[in-house]
């Protein structure tokens, strides 16, 4: 009787526990999960309150709120699970007025599943119009109509809160490559203030604001000790995600490697690590292998609208005149849509007359092939044969 | 059991009448079935050796090959059941080599169902570098790289031969509007010849070819006399389907409707009546109130994709600053796709932003709205209701 009540009342302990130790989880780390790893590649899920996603994830770019030349329904049919806006676009046109009139970017442009805007930064720093920098923020001109505006953390944020996605990213500074020594470090130095003073302006926020995730984002250029410094000053904030940001900006892929070798072993193991603007298939497949669970990139759509297509096989330049007479499909191992209808003749052909069709089916495949190599990937990780995957991968993607 | 024999032999001559009627039937008219009519209006249905398509019916205009901003499979499941492909265009753009190495139109584009393509008489005779029309054809400069070319009936009838459409047009002379009697009746002469050409032609074409359908066109422009003429010369070549042409090129619809309603009356019953480049929905009705069976009109895909489309409220300038904030669909009573996920805000953000998934979503719902007006026609005429759906329609599309 007695040992029989102890059990019981060690078990109740044991499930307390537990309820407990579920209830913190879910508390401090709302997002991720992680299901299982395969050497340093990790196979996990991303819950956000529009659904969650599985990891590795491949993320279309929609800029202006529509991944160019398709509809939700064939990101949907494509499988992509999650896509990312553009805040400096959005911020621009509609604009956080007709944005939040609308109910936020998921009910404008009806994509139900998980969205991440970036945090403008990238795409502030790249213009050539930026009237002022300073420790407070970025002055510059619309590239629409020249009109002046001011990017600063908390202006940021609150365009970040109207636009509504899941994920937002604190404002970063991302320079541009090469970057001397000191002009890095200023740009971690702003980096980390500026991701500061975003969390706190967040942690404000409005309640209905509280299902969007921060994430911060490591900057440091090609500095290893600046890249370590970023990490610990960004990590200290206690984010529920972190980015790796200035890499993939004209660095070599040496360098990209060595930097994010460096930086992802200071990244906590329990939080979503998202490299941004990666992007080609063999730097996705090196990254993951090194831990990294979110991708972000153009390549795959801009490419395809102007003539090159992403293939098992490696790049194809569908526009090329040899592809005039190819009744093939444009990926022999493709089981897409598109590669299941359609010839390289014929979707050369409505590239050389211009015809939006042919943007939209070469779109679509190259959306398609990310996908697919996301869920192959996360595949091989469950299986524990990532390695072996990458290189059977890589030896039919360059041919050899 | 003399009586039982004689009933025998009655009962198989019934059957040999019938299965040579049949034969008889099959062989003079291959393609148009009469399924019910309502006072003029005809329900019906055309076969050709890519399938059935229902009529009345509108074919999307598929220039070089593809409707603009659509796949087969935005195609498909709008309900078109026949598209029409431009001779000209896909005479000099892909040319019909490959077009031809390609096993024609419907293997290289993998539109399976029917396609018609046109004569090329429309485009050759609106371009401005025309060099030279003669009785024999028209010389003319390709619109892309300025090269000399020369459409004669033959000429016409080999490449139409080529692109392997369903359904192929007898090359005709369509005279722009207004057009003095001379001018008219040189080109009803010329139709005339051509079509006679364009038939011994096609009669001596290749065993392949034979699955090809030509069809005549009348011309005459706003003349009835001319009218009547060419109907008689056409008509007495007995093909297969005839169209009326050189409407809707500049007319009143009060005198489109008159030579409508006179050239008409001489087309025979047991052919489908094709009225060409027509048009708005209230031309649509008029149309199929006197017996026309098929359409086609750039106009719902052209307008689309400059920022109007077709609504059961009438046309609607989407891209105007009106709909910035509107959360309603393009339109209102409309079950497509597109109706039912977008908001007109958010079309017509796209549409400023020149994003290609906003040109893809307009015409996309103005394809399925023509097609939908189709089939309800369709319906109304089986039901004997034609007039009072027209009406009907009219009254909600006009907002009366």
């Amino acid at each position: 009787m007695l040992f029989f009540s102890v059990n019981t009342v060690l078990n109740q302990s044991i499930l307390l526990f537990y309820s407990l130790q579920l209830h913190f989880f879910v508390y401090i780390h709302p997002m991720y999960r992680l299901l299982t790893y395969d050497n340093d590649a990790r196979r996990g899920e991303v819950t956000t309150s529009h659904g969650t996603f599985q990891t590795p994830a491949f993320m279309p770019v929609g800029t202006s709120g529509a991944v160019k030349a398709l509809t939700c329904e064939d990101l949907e049919e494509a499988g992509a699970e999650i896509i990312l806006g553009n805040t400096y676009h959005l911020y621009l046109r509609p604009g956080m007025e007709i944005i939040k009139a609308q109910g936020g970017l998921a009910k404008f442009n009806s994509w139900h599943k998980p969205t991440l805007t970036d945090s403008g930064g990238f795409q502030v720093f790249s213009l050539q119009d930026i009237s002022r920098v300073t420790d407070d923020g970025v002055e510059f001109k619309s590239h629409y109509d020249g009109s002046r505006h001011m990017f600063t953390p908390e202006r940021v944020m609150e365009i970040q809160h109207a636009i509504g996605a899941d994920i937002i990213m604190a404002f970063d500074q991302c320079v541009s490559y090469p970057a001397d020594y000191e002009t890095a470090e200023r740009g971690v130095q702003r980096t980390t203030n500026w991701a500061k003073l975003c969390h706190e302006y967040h942690q404000m926020a409005e309640q209905e604001n509280s299902r969007q995730s921060l994430f911060g984002i490591i900057q440091g250029s090609t500095y290893k000790e600046l890249r370590t410094r970023s990490a610990h000053e960004i990590i200290e904030l206690d984010l529920p995600g972190y980015a790796i940001g200035g890499l993939s900006v004209g660095e070599s892929k040496q360098e990209m490697e060595e930097m994010l070798a460096h930086t992802i072993q200071y990244l906590p193991k329990d939080k979503p690590r998202y490299l941004m603007g990666v992007g080609y298939p063999e730097d996705i497949l090196m990254a993951v292998s090194y831990g990294v669970d979110m991708f972000d990139c153009v390549l795959p759509t801009r490419n395809a609208r102007t003539g090159n297509v992403f293939t098992s096989e490696g790049q194809m330049t569908y526009r090329n005149a040899e592809y005039a007479n190819d009744d093939r499909p444009l990926d022999l191992h493709c089981d897409c849509r598109v590669c299941r209808r359609y010839s390289r003749a014929y979707i050369r052909h409505l590239y050389n007359q211009s015809e939006i069709t042919g943007m939209v089916l070469a779109t679509y495949h190259s959306t398609y092939f990310y996908q697919k190599l996301m869920r192959d990937i996360r595949k091989a990780i469950e299986e524990h044969r990532f390695e072996s995957f990458r290189k059977e991968f890589l030896r039919r993607y360059h041919q050899e």
